[in-house]
């Protein structure tokens, strides 16, 4: 199973989106990100993932959480693995997932509100 | 055109999901928003409003960048007003557009990541 970050995801950067607007192809890749955490349940697998002891959990720890499939659970990690929010890796029965920080401080930094301005209602 | 800003929006924060698990409510909230940023014409209105001038577009503004019909852009706009993200106010014959700073700063922080693991391969 590749560590790789598909290429939409890693350059899915740019500046603060109040700083400057995003161009076309910027927005294609952040929309692909935000797809990915546009679900309840991804966005409870992501935080659960990136919480764990050692900021990694196998299928094993987070099935359990829910009252859902585990090919269910299953589908929504590949969606969030293909999206490049996260990595698995197989050690033995288990596949292990760990976030990539580098995508969530991406995807963060892009968020991140410039100056308010005066608001005169 | 009301300024508040949506309950589920209002609600949408927490603590970083690298640092606790979400709450299936606090998901809900997120993944609303998720899902309103997860459209690339979406993402560009709004970081085409959050960095024009004053702070504030009005879709006389806004409409020229895109090759939409205005109702396009208007459907875009309401899908993030509904969200939360933005808020609109008529002034004259346009309505004017700017970001809700706090709801973008709460997405923001939630996206922060914890202190980066270790990956032993």
């Amino acid at each position: 199973m590749s560590k790789q970050i598909p290429l939409s995801a890693a350059d899915a950067c740019c500046s603060p989106l109040a700083r400057a607007p995003l161009t076309a192809e910027q927005a294609v890749d952040l929309a692909k990100l935000f797809k990915a955490l546009s679900d309840p349940v991804r966005l409870r697998l992501l935080s659960l993932i990136a919480s764990h002891e050692g900021g990694e959990a196998c299928v094993c720890d987070l099935v359990e959480v829910f009252d859902l499939s585990q090919p269910t659970i299953s589908h929504h990690l590949k969606v969030l693995r293909e999206s490049g929010l996260i990595t698995g890796e197989r050690r033995g029965t288990w596949v292990y997932y760990r976030v990539h920080p580098e995508v969530l401080s991406r995807l963060s930094a892009v968020l991140v509100p410039g100056e308010t301005p005066v608001v005169t209602a």
